[in-house]
């Protein structure tokens, strides 16, 4: 699968049209932000490059670019947490993806075992800002599933 | 305001622990999903550096930089789109922010005047990905509202 050019469409084309031409960065990726279908809760924020982009789209499961690792990262193929993809949303200048999905295993999105990997929030003292844990449960062990 | 350095974090204590320390990319950015604190939609996905998110917990209105401007951009401050700050969050390895927020005025925030920047789905037919709107109504006028 390819896709269109970004370069090639005008601001009207680009922001109003039916063309996707998804905006890659400098380093060839785009940011997607993976919701839960069902309930709207945003379950993590990753990257695709094309290729992967591609994988997703052609294969209805979540396929993301590990930039630590530097590879393709098909979520869930160690943990077997895959994302089923239900459907995926650009923004207006379409450099960025949402992707509504059914989070498959367990229900864990994050390495760390929880649903969603946004599991803290800032609380603000004075001027000092710090975090606090929201009480997001544990759905599996990771010391158990990422094993050596 | 000053931020905690990354750097300064051990792997348990910035995915576990209660220290804010924000990992800005290498033009001091960091992802901002911008949601509606009362459903939960994703509003708009954009960028903070240090100053926009001091300023953002000091002020409780959401402040982004501007990547094409190169500017503070005090989101709503043309079109009257103000967005007040209810919650944030951040993800485990702490690169990404999740933003709750109430949006004021007409309750657009996108530019073109929809609520969300997410009004287009991607339609697969064989092997061709397009666009298609999903139908979210515009609550103004750019033309009026960005008139130059």
């Amino acid at each position: 699968m390819k896709f269109s050019d970004p370069a090639s469409l005008d601001h009207a084309e680009r922001e109003e049209g039916t063309t996707f031409a998804p905006r890659f960065d400098a380093h060839g990726l785009i940011t997607v932000v993976t919701t839960e279908a069902d309930s709207g809760t945003i379950l993590m924020v990753a990257h695709m490059n094309a290729e992967t982009l591609a994988l997703t789209l052609e294969s209805g499961i979540a396929h993301y670019w590990s930039r630590s690792r530097k590879a393709i990262w098909k979520k869930g193929e160690t943990s077997g947490e895959l994302q089923e993809v239900v459907e995926l949303r650009t923004d207006c200048d379409q450099d960025c993806i949402v992707m509504l999905v059914r989070q498959t295993g367990r229900g864990a999105a994050c390495h760390t075992g929880r649903k969603s990997c946004f599991y803290r929030r800032v609380e603000m003292a004075g001027d000092k800002a710090s975090l606090a844990d929201i009480g997001l449960p544990r759905l599996f062990d990771p010391a158990t599933v990422y094993k050596r």
